[in-house]
C-alpha cells in the first residue's frame, strides 16, 4: 500500500469492536536490510557450512531419505547413515527452490506472499503451559481454541504458527486430529503441520485439502499449510522430520528448514561457528527438499541463540542473537531464498525482560530482512509458555513496527514551506489548514498505549499495559465469530477426523 | 575494542558490587546508519529548510544575537526580530563546525568523543516527580543526589544530561548553584548548563571551571559542559537560550542545537513538513554559534514527535518518531556534523508501553548513527517523571545494544569446521575444547535479566524485572563512593557557591 492507501485504510474502523487495530493486510517492508557482515566474511561462512557439509556431513537417518539423496548426488555410503555432499550438488538444488511463494488461507484475506520484501508475523507456537495475570498453569483444548479465535481476531496475527499452546489434555494419538480440526474450522488461516511421524503429516495434508474442497493438484497450486523443521542439531535430521518433508514437498506444502540451536550446547560457542553449523544445516535440508520435488517452496530459517554459559539456561532476545538474524537474512539473500527468523524472549513473566527480549527479536528479524517471523506473538519463558496478554502487547508492538517500515512521503505540500511561513515564530500549527487537512489519519494510533497525563490515567483506574492487555484479548475473544465453511466440505472434513479417532489416531513415531 | 578486548573487560568484575556491569568505556557503533530516505529526498527536505530560512526567517528575540547575525552576513532588517537567511551564510557556517570533539570528564575514564561512530548516553534530565514502585511525587534535592550516584555507579551512563530530577525544594535563584555544585562534587561527568538566564550560565561555567583547576583557555581546550538548546519552536530563538549560546560559545562549551518539536502541535502534521522546520531551525543555530564564535563545538539534534491527534498528548517512542529520527542522522551527516538523538516513552508507569516506546526510540537512536542519546536512562511519563527502576532497566536494554553493535569475528577458527567435524550429530558441544576454550566470554551476561526457569525463579522469589531492578538501584546508591576532587578547587568552588549563594544567587530571566 502507498502512504496514503495505508492512511486511509487505517481510517476504516472495525465495526464490531471498541480495539481499532489496523487492517488485515501483507506488509512490505521498504527498510533495506542491514548488511552486518561485509560480503567475504559472508563467504567465509558460506564456504566454511560447504566444509562441513563435504567433508564431516550430515546424518539423514532415514533410509528412504537416503535414497532420494542418492538419486540427487550426494554421497550417500553403504550401512552409513552419514550424508556429505559436493558443494555443487547443493549449490545446483538450492536454485531448485523459488524465491518467493504464496501461502493459502482459507479466504484470500489470508493469504500471505513470502519472499521479497514481504514480512508477515505468525503466532507463538508449541509451549505446555499458559501463564494469565493469575500464574501459570497446563494448556488445555479450552485454552488452544481461546487462542485460535484471537488470532482469527488480531490482524497482525498472520497464521498460526501450530499449536498456539499445546492442549496437554487431548491424548497424544488424537491432538493432531483435534487441532487441525479447531485450526481449520475455527480460523481462515495457513497453519504448521507438526512433523512428528509420517502418518499424522498425512492426516494434517489430507485434512488441509478437504476443508479446502481441494483436489490434489490444486493443493500444489495453493498450499494451506507448511511444515517447520528444526533438525536435531548439530548435523542430524530424524525419521520423523524427514517423513514431514517428504510428504509435505510431494504435495507441494512448503517446507521451513529452520535449525534452531543455542551456541554453547547444540552449536559451537562462537557465533560465527554457529552460523556455519545453522548454514550447512539449512542448506543439506534445503537440497533435500529440492531432491524430492524440485521447485518445492522453502524457507531458510535461522534461529541461534545463545545459553546462558554459567546457568546452563537458554537465552532469546540477546545481542547474539541479533546478530545471528541479521547474518542469517544475508545467507538467505544470498541464496534467493525467503528468510525466516523469531520472536522470543526467556521472562517467565510479562515484565520488562519480556518486553525488551521481544523487541530485541522484533527488530533483528525486521533489520534482517526477514519474510515470516515465528512466535512473534504470545510467546514467553523461552518457549514454555503463552500468554493471551503478551499475544496483545505483541500485536501493539508488531503494528507500530509495520508502520515504521512504511515510507515517509515527501513532496512540496508535505514539506510544508509555506505552511511553516504562515504561523508566527512560537506558535501553533493546531488549526493550520495544512494540519487540519491531517489530523484524522497523520498519524499511527496504537490500540494499547495509553497516552492520557497521569492524573487522567489514574482518575480512570490507573490500569497498567498488561492490565489493559488482559482486557483486550478477552474483548477480542468475546467477540469472535466463526468464519463460514462451505457445508460439504465441513462434511468431509469431520467424517475424515470421525474415522481417524475410531481408529485410534496416530501414535507418535 | 576489538571484539577480544571487549571480551577481556568484560570478564574483569567490579570488586565493590555484586551487580557485574560492562566496564565503564566509549562505545563504537558498527552498525552502518539506516538510510531511510534517499539522497534526493534528504536534497529536498534540505532545499525546503534552506527556502523557510531564506523567504520567511527564524526570530531572534536578543538585540545582542541579531548584532552578531548581522556581523555574520544573515539578512537582519532594522527593527525586526525575524532574521533571514542567504542559502550560501548558511551554508558557509555550518562548514565551521567540527565534525568530531571531546566532551571532558573531571577523570579521563569520562571523557566522551562525540563524533564520527561514537555512540553515548546520557540521563534523563529536567522532569518534576519521581516514580517509583510505590507511587509518585515530587522531586527533591535528596532524590537529585541520589541519582546523581546512581549515574556515578551505572557504567552506560556517560554524562549528566541535565537535572535528573527536579530537586522542586530548592529555590529557584539557587537552585543552579546547589545542583552543579552537587554534580561536580558527587560526580566525574560533563553535564548540561541550563539556558534559562544569562546569569546561571555564567555562574555554571564558572563552577565548572573552578572544580576543575582550569584557566579559561584550558577551559576552550578541554570542555566539560554543554548547552542543550530546544528553540521555541515554530522558529523563535528567545533571550535566554540565546545568552546561554554566546556564552558558552565565546568559551568553548559545545552547544547542542535541538529542536524538539511534536509534529501537529509545533511543527507540521506531516513527517517532512516536520523536518523541514527542524532541520532550519537547527541550521539557523548552528548558523549563530559559528557567528558567535568559529569553530565551536556543536550537535546538531532532532527531536521530533507526533501528537495523539485525539486527545493532544505528546506521544513518544512512535514509528514517526522512528523515522525522524533515521531522517535526523542522515541530515546530520550530511552536514559532517555529530548528531543528538534521545531515549523516550510516555507510559506513567514502568510497565511494558515503556519498554516498547523506550526501545523503539533506542533501536532508532542506534539506527540512525546518533552520536549522543539524551534522557537514555531513567526517563518516564513523557518527560514529567524520573524512575530509579528504569533507570537500571534502561542501563540493561543499552548495554544490550552496545553489543548488537560489536562484529562478529569471522576467522578460521570461530568458523570452528573441525570443532563441528569433532561433535557427533545430534551429540553436543559442551564439553568441546572449543568451547571449554571460550565459555567464560563468549557472549554477553546481562546483569538484570533472569534466564533461570520458571521452578527456580518461582522458589528464588519470584521477583519481576521491576522488583530486580529496584534492587539493584539501591545497592548501587548504598555502594557510592564520592570521587576525589584536588583540595584547592574543591574550596574555590564552594566559595564561590557560598558567595552567590548570599548574593541571592540568579532570578530567572
Amino acid at each position: 500500500m502507498t502512504p496514503r492507501e495505508t492512511r486511509r485504510a487505517r481510517s476504516r474502523r472495525q465495526p464490531d469492536s471498541g480495539v481499532r487495530q489496523l487492517p488485515r493486510q501483507q506488509f512490505v517492508n521498504h527498510i533495506k536490510p542491514v548488511e552486518f557482515v561485509s560480503e567475504d566474511e559472508l563467504e567465509a561462512i558460506h564456504t566454511a557450512s560447504l566444509r562441513v557439509l563435504s567433508e564431516h556431513g550430515v546424518e539423514f537417518v532415514l533410509p528412504e531419505a537416503r535414497e532420494i539423496l542418492k538419486a540427487g548426488g550426494a554421497d550417500v555410503r553403504p550401512g552409513e547413515s552419514m550424508v556429505r555432499f559436493d558443494p555443487q550438488v547443493i549449490e545446483e538444488h538450492i536454485k531448485l527452490a523459488p524465491s518467493s511463494f504464496r501461502l493459502f488461507g482459507r479466504s484470500p484475506a489470508y493469504d500471505l506472499d513470502i519472499g521479497g520484501n514481504h514480512i508477515c508475523f505468525g503466532t507463538v507456537s508449541s509451549t505446555p503451559n499458559v501463564t494469565t495475570l493469575e500464574g501459570r498453569r497446563s494448556g488445555t483444548m479450552d485454552d488452544f481454541c481461546r487462542f485460535l479465535k484471537l488470532s482469527q481476531r488480531v490482524n497482525v496475527a498472520h497464521n498460526i504458527a501450530g499449536h498456539v499452546v499445546e492442549p496437554v489434555d487431548v491424548p497424544v494419538p488424537l491432538r493432531h486430529l483435534r487441532t487441525a480440526h479447531a485450526t481449520l474450522t475455527m480460523t481462515e488461516m495457513s497453519f504448521r503441520v507438526f512433523s512428528l511421524s509420517r502418518q499424522r503429516v498425512l492426516d494434517v495434508l489430507e485434512m488441509s485439502r478437504l476443508a479446502r474442497g481441494q483436489t490434489v493438484e490444486q493443493m500444489r497450486e495453493a498450499p494451506g499449510v507448511f511444515t517447520s523443521i528444526n533438525p536435531n542439531s548439530p548435523r542430524q535430521y530424524d525419521e520423523a522430520m524427514l517423513w514431514g518433508m517428504i510428504e509435505c514437498a510431494r504435495v507441494g506444502q512448503p517446507v521451513f528448514v529452520m535449525p534452531f540451536a543455542l551456541a554453547g550446547a547444540m552449536a559451537p560457542a562462537s557465533l560465527a561457528g554457529a552460523m556455519t553449523l545453522q548454514n550447512a544445516e539449512a542448506l543439506a535440508g534445503i537440497a533435500f527438499t529440492q531432491m524430492v520435488a524440485p521447485g518445492t517452496p522453502v524457507i531458510y530459517g535461522g534461529f541461534i541463540s545463545n545459553m546462558d554459559m554459567k546457568s546452563g539456561s537458554p537465552a532469546f532476545g540477546t545481542p547474539e542473537a541479533v546478530k545471528t538474524t541479521l547474518i542469517g537474512g544475508q545467507l538467505a539473500r544470498r541464496y534467493g531464498l525467503p528468510y525466516r527468523a523469531s520472536g522470543a524472549n526467556a521472562s517467565n513473566v510479562v515484565d520488562a525482560q519480556a518486553i525488551y527480549e521481544s523487541q530485541m527479536s522484533l527488530w533483528a528479524s525486521i533489520l534482517g530482512g526477514a519474510n515470516y517471523v515465528y512466535h512473534a506473538l504470545g510467546w514467553l519463558e523461552g518457549g514454555l509458555a503463552s500468554s493471551f496478554e503478551k499475544f496483545i502487547i505483541d500485536a501493539e508492538m508488531i503494528q507500530a513496527l509495520t508502520q515504521v517500515m512504511q515510507p515517509v512521503l515527501i513532496n512540496a505540500e508535505e514539506l510544508a514551506v509555506e505552511a511553516i511561513g504562515s504561523v508566527p515564530p512560537a506558535g501553533h500549527f493546531l488549526e493550520s489548514p495544512h494540519t487540519l487537512d491531517r489530523y484524522q489519519d497523520a498519524f499511527y494510533t496504537p490500540f494499547l498505549s495509553d497516552w492520557r497525563n497521569y492524573e487522567a490515567w489514574e482518575a480512570a483506574g490507573a490500569a497498567t499495559t498488561n492490565e489493559r492487555a488482559a482486557r483486550i484479548a478477552e474483548e477480542l475473544i468475546d467477540g469472535y465469530e466463526q468464519p463460514a465453511m462451505k457445508p460439504e466440505d465441513r462434511a468431509a472434513l469431520d467424517e475424515f477426523v470421525a474415522r481417524r479417532v475410531e481408529q485410534g489416531g496416530a501414535p507418535v513415531q
